[in-house]
C-alpha cells in the first residue's frame, strides 16, 4: 500500500469537510432553472434545512441574492470559513476561483466544471494547473467534470436537491454521471437508499481508489457500488478490493471492454480503459462482483444486502406454472447453477400439500396452486424445500390475486407476514430465498397505462435492451436478405 | 405441406366458432371468485356485451344462476345452438362433457381443465378418449391444460375478463400460461395491444403449427409471438415459418434449452423439447427471431412492428453523456454491431450545433446540451446522423427535463413533435431510431416510491434476473472461501 493510500486514510479533516462542512460557498452559483450553478445552490441550502448549525454562500460577481441567498463577489468576499466550495465557473475561470479558494483557506473543493482532460491538450495542461494550485493550498478535490457529491445521511449535496432520496447502505462511485443517475434510479426502484455518492470527474487529484479506500470504513456504507470505466492505481485498486471484500461487497458496473466502448471511454473521461480480460481477472481475483447494466447491479445489491451468501450451487425452483419453471430452470443452469434433486423426505411433505398431479421433482410445479392467497399451501411446500439439505437456496415464483375486496385484502396481508417469516427461516438456515412475483390477472386486466406504440417513438429502458433489439434486426434483416423464399 | 395442413387452411367455419362465436356455454361455470369457471363465465359474458347478438349460457346441475345467467344442467338442456364450449369441468368428467357437445353439434372446444397427458400413463389415455370424441363429432379442440385464449378485436375469450387489455397488431401464441401472463404484461408495458392469443396447453388435437399457419392469413396480426417448449410437427412448421416470416416477424421465446430445463419441461406439458442446437438451426434457417425472455420479446415486437429493418450494421450513437455511450458502444459491440466511423460532413454539421468539446467521434457526446428540451440541437445531431452514409440506424440516448412549469410544458410538447419527426425521417430512409430515454434529475428528486428494501422479500421481475443474481452470489461466496484474506 502506497504512501498516500495512508495519508488519506488518516485525513479526516477532509472528508468531514466534503460530507459534513460546517460552510458551503457555492462558486458559479446562479438561478437559471436547471443549470448546474442554480442545482447546486439548491443543494447547498438544502444541507442548511437539514442542520441548523450549517451556513450556505452564493458567490456571483454579478448578483446581490440568489435562490434568496446573499450573493459576495468572490470567496474571498464571504465573512465566514468555508469548508467545501463547490465550483461551477466555466475551465478557464478555475484556476483564479482555485487560488481564491487557497487563499481562503478551504478545505476541499467540488469541481463540476467541464472543459479540462476529457478534451484536448489544452484542456489536460489546464487540469494540470488547476491540481498544482489545490495542492499548494491542501485543498483535496473532487473532479473536474463531474455532476457531484452527496452524503444522503448528512444531506449535503452538490448535484442538485437529493430531496426525496432516501439514505440507506449503498454508496456509489460514478465514472459517468448519466449511468450514475441511472443505478441511483435502479436502486431506488428497489427500495435501496444510499450512503453516500461521488462523481469522480476526471480524476484530477483524488482518485477512485481513494474513494474507495474512504468507504472501507464508513459506518453507513454496507455496500460499495460503481460504475467504473478505466483504474489509474491499479495495484492500489487490487490491493483495496482484495481487502475490502472480505467485509463488505463491492458491485462493479464495468464498461469499456469492447474496441468502440474503450475509445469512446478515451474520450469520455481520459481513462485508458485497459484490457477487459486484465479487469476480468482482477475483480475475479479479488472478490468484486461485476455486471452488466444498472438493472443487473440494483438486483445484486439487493440479494448482497438482504441474503446470506449460498454455501454451494444447488438450488430449488417452486412455481405456480410450469413454463415459469422450465424458464428458471434454463436461467439457473446457464448461471451454473444446479437444479438439485429434492430428497425423499422432501417429496414426502410436498405430497402431503399438493394435488397429485404436481411435478414430483424440481422444478417443484405445484400445479393445482393458483395464487400466492394459498399461502398455508406455499409456506409448507417453501419450508419443505429450505429444509432439503440438497438445496442451497431456493427462487420461488409466485404470484398474488389481484381482486379487490377485503376477504383478500386480509389473506395479502396474511401472505406478506408468512413470506417474512419464511424469509428469516431462510436466513437461520443460510439460504437465499428469492422471489419473482406475478400478478396472475393483472395482464389481462389492469394495462391501460401506457399510450399505444404507435404514438411513440421506439424507445427502451437502457443502452443494453436497444442494442440487442438492433442485433435482432440485422440478423433478421440479413437473413431476409440472404435466403431464398420457400415456394 | 401435409394434407392436414391444407385442410386447416380452408376450415374457416372452425376458426370463425373459435374467435368469433355466435353462442358460447360454459361447461363448469361457477361463482366462486377467481376459479376458471367463474373467470371463463364472466369472459363469455363479457363478450356478448361487445356483441349484442352473441349469447352466453352457463352449464351446471347444481345452480340456477350464474353471475346472473340461466344455468343449465348440461350442454344438451341450453335452447340454443352452441358454436364454442369451453370447458372446465375435472378431467375425469371431460369425455362424458365432449360426448353432450358432440351430441349438441358443438363447433369448437377449448379445454381448459388439467390432468391429462402432462400427469402420467392414465391421464395420457384420457386425453386420446376425449380427441376422439371430439373427432367423432368433427370438433376442434383448444387444449386441454391451458388457461384460454382471447381475440382481442371481437373481445371473445375464455381466460377471465380481457378487460381494458387493448387490440394490437401482435398474436401470442403460448406452451405456458404463466410466462403468457407474462408476456402480454411486457407488451402492455410497452403500449403493444394483441389481436389473438392462445394457449395452446397439450395440444393434443390443434398443434401449435396449425395455429401458426392460421395467423399467417390473419390480417389483425402483424407479428406473431409465441413461447414455445417443444414442437410436434417439426417438418411442418420449418415450412411455415420459412414462409410466414417473409411477410411476418415470428419472434419465439425458446425455454428448455439446458438438461433440467428440458426436463422440467416435459413434465410441464409433456412436450419433447429437442435438441437445442437443433431448435437454434431451425429458428436461423427460418428467419425466426429467438429471444430469451418476456422483456427481450417485447423489446424486439416494438422494433419490428414500428421500425425499418437496418440495411447494415453500422450504428451510430447520440448522448448525453460519455457514460452513457460508452455502455451503449459496447452492447452494440456485443451485438455484432459496428461503431462506424462519421462521415466528414457529418463531423462538420455537428460541429456547427455542438459545443467545441464535443467527443468528435462516435458515440457523438454533446456533452454541453444537457436534455432533451435542448430539442433544436438534438435535432440537428440526429438528422445529421441519420444522414450518414456510414450508418445503418441510431440510438439515441437523451434525457427529459423534470422540471415543472408551464414554460417546460411547451417544451416538452415540442420535444415530442420533433422526436415524430424524426423517428418519420428514419423511417424514410429505412433506418431504424431506438431511443434510450432518461430523467436526468428524477433519481435524486421522485423515487420515495417502492417501500424500503428492508420491509420486503428480495423479489425479482422475471426468473432470469433471480438467476443471474444466485450465480453471483454463488461466485462472490466461492471467492470468499477459496481465497485467504490479504494482510
Amino acid at each position: 500500500m502506497s504512501m498516500r493510500s495512508e495519508h488519506f486514510l488518516n485525513n479526516g479533516t477532509f472528508w468531514k469537510a466534503l460530507f459534513s462542512p460546517d460552510a458551503i460557498a457555492v462558486i458559479g452559483a446562479n438561478e437559471t432553472l436547471g443549470s448546474w450553478g442554480s442545482d447546486a445552490m439548491k443543494a447547498a441550502i438544502a444541507a442548511t434545512r437539514a442542520e441548523p448549525t450549517r451556513r450556505a454562500y452564493a458567490v456571483n460577481p454579478n448578483q446581490q441574492h440568489i435562490l434568496g441567498v446573499t450573493a459576495y463577489p468572490t470567496i474571498l468576499d464571504v465573512p465566514d470559513k468555508i469548508d467545501l466550495a463547490v465550483i461551477v465557473v466555466r475551465a478557464s475561470l478555475v484556476p483564479d476561483v482555485m487560488r481564491q479558494c487557497v487563499q481562503k483557506g478551504v478545505k476541499s473543493a467540488v469541481v463540476i466544471s467541464a472543459g479540462f482532460g476529457e478534451t484536448d491538450e489544452a484542456g489536460t495542461q489546464l487540469e494540470k494547473e488547476v491540481v498544482q494550485i489545490a495542492r499548494s493550498g491542501a485543498i483535496r478535490m473532487v473532479g473536474p467534470n463531474c455532476i457531484g457529491h452527496a452524503d444522503l445521511y448528512t444531506r449535503v449535496s452538490s448535484l442538485g436537491v437529493v430531496g426525496r432520496t432516501r439514505p440507506g447502505p449503498m454508496a456509489l462511485l460514478g465514472q459517468s454521471g448519466t449511468v450514475s443517475s441511472s443505478i441511483i434510479g435502479a436502486a431506488a426502484a428497489m427500495g435501496i437508499g444510499l450512503s453516500k455518492f461521488v462523481s469522480t470527474g476526471n480524476e484530477a487529484d483524488l482518485h477512485f481508489e481513494d474513494y474507495l479506500e474512504y468507504l472501507d470504513d464508513d459506518p453507513n456504507t454496507k455496500i460499495i457500488t460503481a460504475y467504473v470505466e478505466g483504474l489509474r492505481e491499479g495495484h492500489r485498486f487490487f490491493e483495496l478490493a482484495k481487502r475490502i471484500t472480505r467485509k463488505k461487497p463491492i458491485v462493479i458496473l464495468k464498461a469499456g471492454a469492447t474496441e468502440g466502448a474503450g475509445k469512446a471511454a478515451r474520450s469520455h473521461t481520459g481513462a485508458l480503459a485497459g484490457s477487459d480480460a486484465v479487469f476480468s481477472a482482477v475483480f475475479r481475483q479479488t472478490g468484486v462482483v461485476r455486471v452488466d447494466d444498472e438493472e443487473e447491479l440494483a438486483d445484486v445489491a439487493l440479494a448482497l444486502l438482504t441474503q446470506p451468501l449460498p454455501k454451494g450451487n444447488g438450488v430449488g425452483i417452486l412455481t405456480i406454472g410450469g413454463g415459469f419453471g422450465v424458464m428458471a430452470a434454463e436461467a439457473c443452469e446457464r448461471e451454473g447453477l444446479k437444479i438439485a434433486a429434492l430428497q425423499p423426505q422432501t417429496l414426502a411433505k410436498l405430497d402431503e400439500v399438493l394435488p397429485p398431479r404436481w411435478s414430483h421433482g424440481n422444478p417443484v410445479d405445484m400445479v393445482g396452486v393458483k395464487t400466492l392467497g394459498e399461502f398455508a399451501t406455499i409456506m409448507v411446500c417453501l419450508r419443505a424445500m429450505l429444509d432439503d439439505a440438497n438445496l442451497d437456496s431456493v427462487i420461488a415464483l409466485v404470484a398474488n390475486r389481484n381482486y379487490a375486496g377485503d376477504q383478500f385484502r386480509a389473506e395479502m396481508a396474511e401472505t406478506e407476514k408468512t413470506l417474512k417469516e419464511l424469509g428469516d427461516h431462510a436466513k437461520d438456515l443460510g439460504k437465499p430465498l428469492l422471489l419473482v412475483r406475478r400478478s396472475l390477472t393483472q395482464p389481462m386486466n389492469g394495462v391501460e397505462g401506457p399510450p399505444s406504440y404507435e404514438d411513440k417513438p421506439a424507445e427502451y429502458a437502457n443502452p443494453r435492451r436497444a442494442a440487442r433489439v438492433l442485433g435482432h434486426l440485422i440478423r433478421y434483416s440479413k437473413y431476409l436478405r440472404h435466403t431464398t423464399p420457400s415456394v
